[in-house]
């Protein structure tokens, strides 16, 4: 039989964190207590008028939704962009379901199959896969923990484009990395696009998530690349409602405001129950963004003092979302945390972090990197740490 | 400047229903009553499951669900199968956002950009746009009022097959003709399958609106495709909750099972609440199906009836789904709608149904057909047939 499946399907990675699951199963169903600091999903409580707006819509027949996505929804994200300086009108934001669909949507609109964007690597590892399902290239903007994984140089970035090139995407505060762009590097990044007649992706999903008093810059904040940004957001971080599966995806560029409505009838409509919570959230007082941003910063520091005490770890400190990448002192991560996993254990307990290998689009890159993400309470924050240390000790003495 | 949207984008249609839609307002707000059949949202009450169980589950935080769905929604949607004879096991199921994610999967899965699938035309519209978002063309295979919409020859059907040919796509019962294929049908799409190594994708979501006693075939059914079959399956028109956006996608190919977790990983997961509620759905007792199979039965027999006393109306009476095609005595059945919001009315109401032309993937093709779907009680069906009828009169007079 030749059936077969096709190429783009083959050649898709596995998330990182998959290749490690069997390893974490057997070391609980060993007893082992792990504690986790390889997913981004945050302890934080869903407000809680989430769950009461939907417990209080109760239809007969639940109905097809809007394909734009639901009128109210649509306003109160545009009144969110306006306390932030950022001019969405409703008739330019477009909800989707979850980031996922945002990014997707944004590729299919941007990019036909062979035509490549660049993006800055280490990346989320779901843009590997995303971008190969509608046969988009990327071409890595490659940065490292030398740097605190900042920018290279214009000309660097230039190099990279081709003919074949429509879009830069940004992930804007960064993840796996924490990096929140400078308004520099905005700058560049919007000279490179207006110069070369190229869209400006930008994942904005950790807007919030910028500490040490810094003052954060949309992409849609910048008048010159008006026309060139398309804002990818979504719910799952902000309000750590990351299981409701809502984003959206914004844009004043009115040709693709004129036609991204076709990819939304495409698949009809968004979640009708979560996009009625997604409503209620954007009426959470901005107190609470506030508060979890400072509850994050407290996290971020208590993971970067105990990590920049280990001997060999190599890292700088982020100002945002909630990771910390870092280079240990070991020639292969994942070797190291398959290792931790099989062989380590301090009182019951072992950490566990990502390999980051799975984060370049570079094949080969990344190897002794591992992306940390401080999604815990402080007392495990540092236990954590200290369980990492140790675990590396032993592993250079084995 | 030279920034331009894809053309993947820009060559992709809009919805036939969004050309009638400034008509449609305009005629509402004229103070116009309009019977509307020109969506296929059913009027059936959503079984009250579904919200209770969502009202009961209050977790602290709504986190991620599992890449592939939910396990217990996989455990019931297995049993589902099995009530049907079909044997599919919950590690064969994967959950989707709707039908729609569920057909895109599939489509990525078996092809590569430039690639291309056989369906049946006239087609569900939304074929159309998915299609061309991944880079697959559709080779039609061309149907039409005269013969009820059924299928050609087998050899007419092997000589659209071409070397990028990959799979057969099926929507069986078929939006939006309502035909339910024959055995004899449903077998030689298998052999043509086998024969010339293809997959078959079967949307099956009508598949318990079926009529007049007939035992139905699901693609699954037939042991030869075992491995061809993938189907894509949702609870919308099932459960009347189309709103939900919960699908699945199922195969028993080995390499398919053991690929398509990639997919599932690179959007994460599929909404967390709607999935809770369709495990409840999943419970239902069959009596609901069996009544609301009653209900659809009675409406078809109550709209063909009087379809059929039109002077000039072409269509064979179908099987299954809740719509009926049908060739109407007009030169342009979209003109006709669009001159019927405009200038009918009897006693202020109006009905509107849809033209079928962007059904067809072949360009000029059901210039005079419709698209009728009975989600409606019987007073108002019976009404709706008296206004085209009268419309249809008028028309011919003006």
């Amino acid at each position: 039989m030749q059936m077969k499946l096709s190429n783009r399907l083959l050649g898709m990675p596995f998330s990182g964190t998959r290749k490690l699951t069997p390893y974490i199963e057997k070391a609980k169903s060993d007893g082992k207590k792990i504690i986790a600091m390889y997913v981004g999903q945050p302890d934080i409580k869903t407000p809680v008028g989430f769950f009461e707006a939907i417990r209080d819509f109760q239809p007969e027949v639940l109905s097809y939704g809007e394909n734009n996505g639901n009128p109210e929804l649509r306003k109160v994200i545009s009144k969110y962009y306006h306390s932030y300086g950022i001019d969405f009108n409703p008739d330019e934001i477009f909800i989707t379901v979850a980031g996922s669909e945002a990014l997707l949507f944004s590729l299919i609109s941007t990019c036909d199959a062979g035509d490549n964007i660049l993006a800055v690597e280490p990346l989320y590892t779901d843009y590997n896969s995303i971008t190969k399902e509608v046969n988009v290239e990327i071409k890595p903007i490659t940065t490292g923990p030398e740097n605190g994984y900042h920018l290279p140089s214009r000309e660097r970035i230039e190099s990279l484009i081709d003919e074949k090139t429509k879009a830069i995407l940004m992930n804007h505060p960064n993840n796996p990395t924490g990096v929140v762009y400078t308004d520099e590097e905005i700058n560049m990044i919007c000279d490179i696009a207006t110069e070369n007649d190229l869209f400006i992706i930008s994942d904005e999903v950790y807007r919030e998530f910028v500490y040490d008093g810094l003052k954060y810059t949309s992409f849609a904040h910048v008048d010159k690349v008006k026309d060139n940004v398309i804002i990818v957001d979504s719910i799952s971080k902000r309000f750590s409602a990351c299981g409701a599966r809502i984003g959206s995806i914004a844009s004043k560029n009115k040709d693709f405001v004129a036609n991204i409505g076709k990819l939304c009838q495409s698949r009809i409509c968004a979640p009708t129950l979560e996009q009625i919570g997604a409503i209620e959230l954007y009426k959470t007082p901005k107190s609470y963004l506030e508060e979890i941003n400072k509850e994050y910063e407290h996290r971020r520091d208590v993971v970067y003092e105990l990590l920049t005490k280990i001997d060999g770890v190599v890292c700088q400190k982020p100002e945002g979302a909630f990771y910390i990448s870092a280079e240990l002192p070991v020639d292969n991560a994942e070797d190291f945390l398959i290792w931790m996993l099989e062989n380590f254990e301090d009182k019951g307990e072992v950490v566990m972090v990502s390999s980051i290998e799975g984060f370049y689009a570079t094949e080969g890159l990344g190897k002794r990197e591992v992306r940390i993400a401080y999604v815990l309470e402080e007392d495990k924050l540092r236990r954590a740490m200290e369980l990492l240390e140790k675990a590396l000790s032993a592993y250079a003495n084995r």
